[in-house]
This record gives C-alpha cells, structure tokens and sequence, in this order.
C-alpha cells in the first residue's frame, strides 16, 4: 500500500502564505518532514485556485519535485491550473481526480489523457452525492469505469477512490463497511485488477483528539489494507498509522516477516 | 468482539507460585488489573497440572470468580482438572478446548455435553498438525463440526479458533492470511453463524520489542474483527490493541458512532 500525504493542503495557513509569496521554502521544509515521516506520494491540494491559478499550480509542482521525486497527485477542481501542473510535472503525475460530474467528465478527464498519466475516479453520483448503499456504489463504479474506456483511455490509468465518509455522520459507519465490500468486490465486478485509493482523514474530521482519530484512523487503515487498498491518502504526522500500514504491509506480504519492518519504539 | 485476557497463565511465576501456595491474592490482585485495563473474559491457562490438578484447578476457577463474574474460558489439557473447575464455576464457563485429536474427542468434548458449557473447537489435524492452507483448513472445520454434532450437541455450543500462527514461521504470514479468509467464510460453510475466537499473542511470540508485538497485534486484531472475530484472547496489558477493538467495535458497530467510545489520551 502507498501512502500518500495530505499534509500539502491549500487550507493550512502555511502552504497558502507561501503560494500567496511565492516563497518555495517552508513548503520545501514541510515536504522533507513528510518523507522523514513515511511519505511516499504527495497529494497537492490547491482546492478551485481562484487567483493565478496557473502560475500558483506550477509553482506548487515545481517546488515539490524541487525536493523529491515521488509520485504526485494533482488535486485542483480548476482545469487551467491542472493543465498548468501536468505541464511542468516530471515526476509521477496522477490526476485527483473526476468523478461523474459533467463537468468533471467534460474537462478533468480529457487533461489525464493528454498527459498519459493515471487518474483517480470518485465513486459519487453525477450531482456529486454519495452512493446510498453498496449496491449503488457498484452501479455508480460500472458507470465511471464505462465513462472512462468511453473516452478512449486504458482502464490501467484508472484509480478508483469509493470514498470514506465522516465517521460523525448519521450513516458514516454504514458507508465505509460498505467502502470494505466495494474494495474486495471490485476487481471481480470490474473484471480487471484496477487499482484504488481512499483518504483517511475525512474519516475523523470533527472535534476529537489527536490520539482519538490515530486511534480511528489505525483500526480502518487495517481494515481497507486487509480489503485490497492499493493506496491510502492521510495525515503522515500521525505516526501510528504509518506504522499500522507497514505493520499491515507486512501481514499482507505472503513473505517471509522480519521485525525490522516496524520501528521498535514508539 | 469479546476481549478475552490471557494473562492468567501457568507460564507466569506469579501465577504458578500462587497455585503452589494456595495463595489467592496474587492472583486476585492480577484479575482485578485486567478488568481495569478492560478485559471482558479471563482465558484460565493452567497447561497440563501434573500435581494436584483438580484442587489447584478448582482454586484458581474459585479465585477469580471471587473477584469477577465475567466468563471464564477453563483452558486444560487435564480433564480431572477441567471436570473439578467445571464443577465449581458459576460463572459462564467456556472449555477450552477440543479438536480432531482422538483424547480430546474422548476426554474434553463430553464434558463441555455434560456440563452444559461453550467449547472452543480448534482447526487442527487430529494429529495436532497446522492445516497447510485455506481448503484444509475449511475441510477441517467441516470434521470438527461433523464430530461435535455427532456427539450430540448443539452447534450453538461450538466457538471455532482457525489456530494464529507466529509471523516468524516460515509461512505464517501465509497461514494468516488464510485465517482471515476462513473467518469469512465459514457462515456459508457450515450453513450457521457459528461463533469465532483467535489467540492474538501467538502472532508475535519470539524476540521483538513491546511496541512491535503491539503495532503488529493491532494491525491483525483489526483485520481479524473486519472479518468477522467473535472473541480474541491476547494480553490486555497492550493498551494500543485494546483500543484498537474498541475502534473496530465502532467501526463494525452499524450504529451512530460517538468519540466516547475511544480514550482521548494515550
């Protein structure tokens, strides 16, 4: 399983004064503490870029690859900027992401394969709810993977993400057991082994502690890497986590284990 | 998920010295720590007894029901023993355990009949051997089941352990995985939801730091309970897994979840 960071968001203050600057620095030094931490992808999250969207988006790619040479998920709803980014990203670009959304389908889509680069799909509803159920995310995941081979692109480029929901919502608990099913049932509804990802931190956003939602976070990571998850988007400063995904990697393995996998410390 | 504590063990001089002596207090002081840190059941681990066995066994049954009234899984291979420890139990009483292995079809089985007790059934050949892989594991559950209704008695009475192997065998990262696949499939094997428990601390025996053994625990406990564990018997001292059931209980739970279910301190 990947981890991939969330830490590179448009909402932290830091990240958005230093796209506001132009200053590459402090999102230099946050990018190396998330290597240190256990990254080993970047999700670059600039959210719709209002102002210099291009420039911004560019600048942002430009400044991580600047350090790193890991994978990167674009992750702006603004085409132009996304363009932008694709542009000038050398290192494993992937598009996050569209969904059923015209919008998406009509704009979003086309730019990863332009680009030949791999794309997250959203398991939501053309007006953008979620599924209902676990029956309606299967339906919506034909018509995604049906959208794509549409559009003429390999279904290999495609990563599916069935959304994690809020725990503290009313039927949070009941649509990620639902997200578990959907991951072991995908590749034999799908009829090919295509790949999936999933963001963890929404399922503790809300009030709670920190060790309450590393606790959370912990228990479900095991629970989607058990299910099949390829990929996992979260906060790597939570350090519980990065050890329960080695610690899961390694159940997994079918290799033989070695203790050196897991730090002994806390 | 039932949190079964293993913590009253034969091999701990503590315990061992208090049987000898007859002393209760240590014991007494052990149970009542346990129940602090959250055990819901006590594993009464007294290995074979060679000296005194249903004395010592119907001491140490005595002793901790004079502190709690929690379930007791009596956990001998002596049946003079088990028999004397079911005789004084008024708390629900689980014989632990039975296989295919003929003594323990003659001499365990027909007590937990006749003491109207939960039998834990482990997936072993009769010849004590591991299963090699999931198909024989799955036709070893269909003769355990076979045996324990053959011999008269309710499969509601029967708790399957699918027997955790050591992540340092050679394949027991392999073995493990397929425990996993058992738990889920064995409901549509034997046509009822029959009950599950697994030993968590035979993961991480050998050498490796507390905090290794319980990211490791961690990680499978939340597999385990993913897939579907009634019961697990591990050490409640290792907080970390604790919490993690607790998470998997809410995660699992199909209910509204609350943060209160989860400590917010480490």
């Amino acid at each position: 399983m990947l981890l991939v960071a969330d830490n590179l968001n448009i909402l932290k203050p830091c990240i958005a004064q230093a796209l506001e600057r132009g200053d590459p620095e402090p999102i230099r030094q946050l990018v190396r503490r998330c290597l240190g931490a256990g990254a080993q992808a970047f999700d670059l999250n600039a959210g719709p870029l209002t102002r210099e969207p291009e420039e911004r988006f560019a600048f942002l790619v430009e400044t991580v690859q600047s350090v790193t040479s890991v994978p990167l998920l674009l992750d702006t709803t603004n085409p132009a900027a996304l363009g932008a980014g694709l542009a000038v990203c050398r290192n494993p670009a992937i598009v996050n992401g569209f969904s059923l959304e015209p919008a998406k389908l009509a704009h979003i889509l086309p730019l990863a394969r332009q680009h030949d680069t791999d794309i997250v799909g959203y398991l939501l509803h053309p007006d953008h709810r979620l599924p209902m159920d676990e029956d309606e995310m299967m339906q919506v995941a034909v018509s995604l993977c049906g959208a794509f081979t549409g559009s003429g692109t390999d279904t290999a480029r495609l990563i599916i993400d069935p959304v994690v929901a809020p725990l503290s919502w009313q039927d949070g608990i009941r649509h990620n057991l639902a997200v578990l099913s959907v991951l072991r049932r995908l590749p034999e509804l799908l009829g090919t082994p295509v790949r999936t990802l999933a963001g963890l931190s929404n399922l503790t956003t809300g009030p709670a502690s920190a060790h309450q939602k590393e606790v959370m976070e912990t228990a479900y990571l095991s629970m989607l890497a058990s299910a099949g998850l390829d990929m996992v988007l979260f906060n790597v400063f939570h350090g519980a986590v990065v050890q329960a995904a080695r610690a899961s990697r390694a159940l997994l393995g079918r290799t033989l284990f070695t203790w050196a996998e897991i730090s002994p410390y806390s």
